[in-house]
């Protein structure tokens, strides 16, 4: 059994690795003072970023968990993500509303194949 | 590394198979004009018929996470899940409340072996 | 395919392994009487528990998923978290803001590689 760890932080690690899935950590807009658009476009980055350090991309995502602090942010949200999915490779999803911390309006957590 | 995908929406994969595991969406009732209790049912019904779509069945279920717009739901909801699952083959389980879109009352997430 | 089940109740399993995975349950403090610190260390004491019962401990943890009924309680639920995982070893995390049932203020989801 070997996991291998990246991004590791004073908290978490960012993106961990076992048994050939890659697990990545919930994931927030740096900048949260852009509007539902424009976190979910940093998140999906950072997403994108943190597989390719785990030698892997979007094309294997498994599963995505998205939360948001208001579910009328959704159809924003869909628009942004759609745009950016692998369309012959979609992970499964779900979305709820939470609260989260301060500004931010959205968090994301996907785990991949590799 | 073989990823396989089913029943594959415009927004999502229902259910992905890899490695072993078989990771499904986020479901909720296609008819929220029932209860706590009908709209449990529809989706227990939707993962029976997920699961044998990915070769496998309630009996290999791992992990079960519950998402209910109203906690006080929860013993309605138990009822109706305890008639369904394999009282041999229990899955994990976490139950909390959160905001969902329209009527919908619950959502369902689980994970299964092959 | 093998499955293995501990601490099987009536609702569920509090802990499932499964292809060198382990899965815990949504874990919450027995005495819910206890604040933010108490229910937190409550939590991370069960979770080594199950983890030495399925083989495995907290220096293999993967991923860590928080609910907390009040996200204003994530500096205090940090403060033991932090002095209880391996710092060599940290988990993925997330932590959103949901409700609970009575008095429980936080619900921990893990899983971890054995």
């Amino acid at each position: 059994m070997t996991v291998i760890r990246h991004e590791v932080g004073p908290m978490m690690s960012r993106a961990v690795e076992h048994n050939g899935t890659v697990y990545l950590a919930g994931l927030t807009a740096a900048d949260a003072s852009a509007g539902i658009e424009g976190q979910t476009q940093q998140i999906l980055d950072h997403i994108d970023q943190l597989l390719a350090l785990a030698g892997t991309s979007k094309s294997n995502l498994l599963t995505c968990m998205i939360y948001v602090t208001d579910i009328r942010d959704r159809p924003a949200m869909n628009k942004v993500y759609q745009a950016w999915f692998d369309p012959k490779n979609k992970p499964t999803r779900a979305c709820v509303e939470v609260n989260l911390a301060g500004d931010t309006r959205i968090e994301i957590v996907v785990t991949a194949a590799k």
